[in-house]
């Protein structure tokens, strides 16, 4: 064979390792513009953050935060407009009522539940969705105005376990850090959403001003066991629903990515 | 335009808006057997089912449960052996880097950090691996041997933190649900996988036997804070490392879909 024939063919063997078979990874060449692959690529790469920043929103490890990640605004849209925020909220649902069922409901009025409201029996996704679903700070002045309109609409699952928790007897009270100038508006709302018969409405007055929501919430958790009341259940989107002291015996934690409260 | 033409243009109209147009989505047809598209909705609803699962299951709404569910887990072994379980742990291990990083540490060697072995510095998910995934109940005996043979590698984003903390002069503390009949292999192991220099492993001795693992567990923090320690941190996969009493200041949640203690 000529010497021109191996020349070729050496020629053929390194071609057909292609581009990248010497070059390390870590300056391998990139297409100067977008192409569909690459778009494809960062939008995996950015599931897999969003995906993973969201585990420790949802399990508390990620401590405060003001605002959803910028390359999470449209995972945050995507999510909690989709299948699964609605999935997660009947498969927390289901868990509560089965909890709920098994409890012996002594029948003296003793047995209760603690409900939060904003994201847990009222939902405020169509405020979020005109402000930037979390990727703002928050806006008192703005969402004190969507709070007066009494437009939040019934979160289903949430509903339906309230509902079927007042079948089995227990007292509901309902424990929200919204301010005492919201009661008026916020039991209109609940009423409108299909919620009746709580046994209390706790929203902050005055002299829990400045209080984290833990604290104030643990308070006044408290002042209903002092009460005489067993706190079966507490179902709250913020782990500051949940934590702190006076906790309920089972506490089910619902998925908020849109915002958090210390 | 003659009769028979506007018949079929109307007719065209009809077959367009496709076979749904009228049947209620309920009494829809099905295909008799499984057709690729069919095995394709099924596929997008054991995953819409399993996700929610897992949330329950990390934010601690699940309770108790002894077996992943089986429609589940092909989904915990695609995740367990994927990108998003690896992913998740960085980002634990990197909020509590972040929050470790911020504490003044005060060189007197009583600011102190927490961690869980199993699922959290050394992983056993060779073993779970070839034993179902979580599907079958747990069996000491052959998880026994597992542990005898030390071969669980490190978690490496564990690891990475463990040795950062180090850095950061934090006294490190392992607290296992393990046996004392384990210690011997369980430091020998810890010692392979790349860990050194803890200030106690912890393990149950025979007077925790029986005792709920946060039990246990609150016993022993309460036993570091009253020798002098600070427990600033605290790092484990089930939520019995993390709840009780003793409570670090802050606790760090990892990913484990693979089984749970109480």
């Amino acid at each position: 064979m000529a010497f021109i024939q191996w020349v070729l063919i050496a020629l053929v063997v390194i071609l057909s390792a292609g581009p990248t078979w010497s070059v390390p990874s870590i300056i391998q060449m990139r297409p100067e513009k977008d192409t569909l692959l690459d778009a494809d690529v960062r939008r995996k790469s950015d599931h897999l953050f969003c995906s993973s920043w969201r585990f420790t929103v949802e399990t508390n490890d990620a401590g405060a935060w003001t605002r959803v990640p910028a390359r999470c605004v449209d995972f945050v849209k995507e999510y909690i407009t989709g299948d699964l925020y609605a999935s997660e909220l009947e498969a927390v649902a289901a868990n509560a009522a089965e909890y709920a069922r098994a409890i012996g409901v002594s029948g003296d009025g003793r047995d209760a539940w603690v409900f939060d409201i904003d994201e847990t029996l009222l939902s405020n996704v169509h405020y979020y969705a005109v402000n930037g679903f979390g990727s703002q700070i928050f806006d008192e002045y703005s969402f004190n105005e969507w709070v007066e309109l009494r437009e939040a609409p019934a979160i289903i699952p949430g509903l339906r376990l309230y509902k079927e928790l007042q079948k089995l007897g227990f007292t509901l009270f309902l424990l929200t850090g919204r301010g005492e100038y919201q009661r008026h508006a916020t039991e209109r709302n609940l009423m409108y959403a299909g919620f009746a018969n709580w046994e209390k409405l706790i929203v902050r007055g005055n002299t829990d001003k400045g209080k984290p929501a833990s604290v104030f919430k643990s308070e006044k958790r408290k002042e209903i066991e002092d009460a005489g009341y067993i706190i079966h259940g507490s179902s709250g989107d913020q782990w500051s629903d949940l934590m702190g002291f006076a906790l309920a015996r089972r506490s089910f934690k619902l998925p908020n990515p849109l915002y958090y409260i210390a």
